[in-house]
């Protein structure tokens, strides 16, 4: 033994949050790559060298259940100390996943903690409830576009976006492209489309979102959504894929800012499990994480879009934003890709009244009148 | 047209900087999403739509050359303007993958950035001279190894440490999920082990160092960096894919903290690529984006250990931590995973002196005597 036999491990609470893992291996394989996991996340050790006592018994992740689904498709529920989490969701999703994202074919399918440990994350601020009674739309799916294409300077954006306002979306974002660009630097982009959608509100008596892309090295980003809020933007978006959760979680518990948080996924390909790539269930990356973020609207590509995701998974995605999750409240998913008017009322149906559908290319290609398209697309999801 | 026709556009330098992208697919499926990313990276915008001019002709991505290497292997070089990427690395990586990770057998495999661009990253404070230099050896690979495991309270990691550092070890770490726990909350760790390794530096003469884990939501990441730094830490560790790079950026550039920056793997399976999954190299991952992200030592698992990496994936990231990057400096490496003792002299011999080596369980399981399995793993190095 290299370690003492018996080290002093403080007394651990006995309650666990358990993962359920997703495996994509031959039964026995499977079973052994679980037992792996069970090590690999939490002490990594040589299990021989391991002393005797709390750490092998309590600290070790614990298969809990194995079931076969198919030949090469297995679950395992495995639990976990509350203590191995500490108190971070970085450390939460470190555990979750961590080295074992650099296996294949391992899922984190969903993630079950128990009400002592999801107490810590006062989860979204705003949720579903919260977004209707800031866009004062009950009764039907809410309509999103991005403000784009990059290369369009600051006047051109607050344009485009005073006429989408004006011809009713609910909801306008920056593009993920456009940060703090030449094009458009940050400060002055805000300020005009902030200006140009409260204009549009003032003269239609409605209440459009404005929510600004939040970039940059996280002192710069907490910055910069401070000057957001002073600015008049709605609402901040973020790419966690790209920034860490944890922003969302700092700007979600900011008094001093307050506004709802929209995650977008930008370079989160990867961290999103399908086939032999290992990562996040839609369901996890798109749902629960991002409302143990404090995220409020979380986009997600749908199938029949330009990529190769399932219905399935966007069904998950949807599922994962507004199952119950003790207090956190629901959120709202925001579907998008391949979003045409022809495809509205099937998607109304498929994913019920409380989405935001993300409208892209459409808007400009339905037809080259702007507000006749704008119309089109309110009437597709039955806005009267 | 649904944008004026004649949008006013800045004027662009004209300066690109170009991404190499491998493809999986056939060649005319290839060549198309070539042509996709193109668009999709920058103005994600229905070409029809798009006005012509400097959008169209300049903004755009730009397929600069197109090679097959297989029937389904192809390369695209594809140039972006310098402006597109704003001042950020995050969002530099955002135009280099974003969405287009979510596609599938899509490989950011190597970023060319011209000498202006480059010169906005100061790069790593440190590097491979920096770091020998603080560490006071020049003539072999380095050895560290992890503290752990999770479980043990801070005076029992403070105590292997001790015992590491005065055994002759190099670099010593936290272990990546041990961050703030119950069983060794951060500060109470960082500042026993600190004072553990400076008690064995002062009894050798030599100059191990000791790297703290810094976790958390990025205020309480910053004022954890801080404290190591007060306590004596000699380098902090961090996990991009967790934190995003945009956080080692932050502490490499804080004058007030100036110690080396480590990175770590965890939960970077999805961003790199492999197969068809998409991602960026590990060329890209490992060596590129650290250095940007002024990294000093990046860590990458090797092949032949627990993960699916091939040889020459491992090849790629020491390249990419060593060749030439404009003015910033080359960086080490940290190999782990199967760091036995037996395959040490070929490691060195694949690798070369300029490597780091992370001891994983082997210096545990090597023989009982912690000591002799330092002695063990130092001769294997080569260390007189």
């Amino acid at each position: 033994m290299t370690l003492s036999a018996q080290p002093a491990v403080p007394h651990l609470s006995g309650e666990r949050f358990r993962v359920r893992y997703l495996i994509r291996a031959a039964e026995a394989d499977a079973r052994a790559l679980a037992e792996t996991i069970c090590n690999e996340q939490t002490v990594e050790f040589p299990e021989a060298a391991l002393p005797a006592g709390a750490i092998r018994d309590q600290v070790m992740g614990r298969v809990e259940n194995f079931v076969s689904r198919e030949a090469a498709l297995h679950e395992a529920l495995i639990s976990y100390p509350v203590e191995s989490a500490g108190s971070d969701l970085l450390q939460l999703l470190n555990v979750a996943l961590g080295l074992s994202s650099l296996l294949a074919g391992v899922a984190v399918e969903e993630l079950y903690l128990p009400p002592g440990m999801l107490s810590r994350f006062p989860g979204p601020r705003f949720g579903i409830e919260g977004l209707r009674a800031l866009v004062g739309v009950q009764d039907r799916p809410l309509l999103c576009t991005a403000l784009k294409p990059m290369g369009l300077t600051s006047e051109n954006l607050a344009d485009l976006a005073y006429r989408c306002a004006r011809g009713g979306l609910d909801i306008l974002k920056d593009d993920h492209g456009i940060s703090d660009l030449l094009f458009s630097p940050f400060e002055e982009r805000v300020t005009l489309i902030a200006a140009a959608v409260g204009k549009a509100n003032a003269e239609t008596g409605r209440s459009c979102l404005y929510a600004a892309n939040i970039s940059g090295p996280s002192d710069v980003a907490i910055k910069r959504a401070r000057f957001a809020k002073e600015a008049g933007a709605d609402a901040l978006m973020i790419l966690p894929a790209l920034t860490g959760f944890e922003l969302a979680r700092t700007l979600a518990a900011d008094d001093s800012i307050g506004l709802p948080i929209l995650t977008h996924p930008s370079a989160a390909g990867g961290f999103v499990a399908g086939g032999m790539k290992s990562g996040f269930s839609h369901y996890a990356f798109y749902g629960t994480i991002p409302r143990l973020a404090g995220v409020d609207i979380s986009v997600f590509a749908n199938a029949g879009g330009r990529f190769p995701v399932t219905r399935d998974e966007s069904y998950a995605a949807v599922a994962g934003c507004r199952a119950p999750l003790g207090e956190l409240r629901p959120i709202l998913p925001m579907i998008g890709g391949g979003m045409g008017i022809p495809r509205l009322p099937a998607l109304r149906e498929e994913f019920g009244h409380d989405s935001i559908f993300l409208i892209g290319g459409g808007l400009h290609t339905h037809s080259h009148d702007l507000d006749a398209n704008i119309r089109a697309f309110l009437a597709g999801v039955g806005a009267s």
